[in-house]
């Protein structure tokens, strides 16, 4: 039902990635099953990063298997969203810190991460669409 | 990072089943890549339940590979949430129509699913949760 079918993100969706509004993002379990959790998102271009702490279950899954996919809805209208289907291209822990602090700015208006744990090594994952689907 | 770990939703949680609380649901292409979208849904007992229009690429993906994955955060916290894996156990067009109107009412306060069309046939999903963590 998707209106538009892409590998890029249409100008009319763009806002959706400047807004702090939230994503899920689906890995794939060692069985090959889905997985599906709410995360944080900003984008790099045509790609759309995503960071998270090394060894938790999406860091282990996306390590496994590259594919992945994410819904991004409006927080002003949940009929308005963008459907991303693609694979991390990158995973980098360089400039991941800063990165979370960013992110940490755009969704908690906050200029440190606030949940940060001592121990926890942060992690970028870079994911490069192949297929943009839009609604509303 | 999942605070409990079980096969059923937990008390606590149950509210945002109740609520209009929409959620992720991730689902696997033929190829066995993951697919993301928002939907809504409701409980029966154990299981959640989804409503799609046959012919759909989620009605496809559910009914060539039965594993899924939810997510679903508290509208009133976007931190509080379920994550639930698990797989379609029943799939019917029987009490859909009936099913589509009840999750209108719940998500938008209308008696009568606003989106019909005069010719898709309404399908329930009936998910079982395998494993059910939750966040917040």
């Amino acid at each position: 039902m998707g209106e538009a079918m892409k590998n890029s993100i249409p100008k009319e969706f763009a806002d959706l990635l400047e807004k702090p509004a939230f994503a899920s993002l689906a890995t794939l379990m060692p069985d090959g099953s889905p997985q599906v959790t709410p995360v944080w998102v900003d984008r790099d271009g045509d790609s759309i990063r995503v960071n998270t702490a090394k060894g938790r279950v999406k860091d282990r899954n996306m390590r496994r298997d590259a594919r992945v996919a994410l819904a991004i809805a409006d927080p002003a209208n949940p009929y308005r969203y963008l459907q991303i289907r693609g694979r991390v291209v990158d995973i980098t822990e360089q400039g991941a810190d800063q990165h979370i602090d960013k992110l940490a700015m755009k969704y908690m208006g906050k200029e440190k991460y606030p949940f940060r744990s001592a121990t926890e090594v942060r992690v970028i994952y870079k994911i490069a669409p192949d297929a943009v689907n839009t609604m509303g």
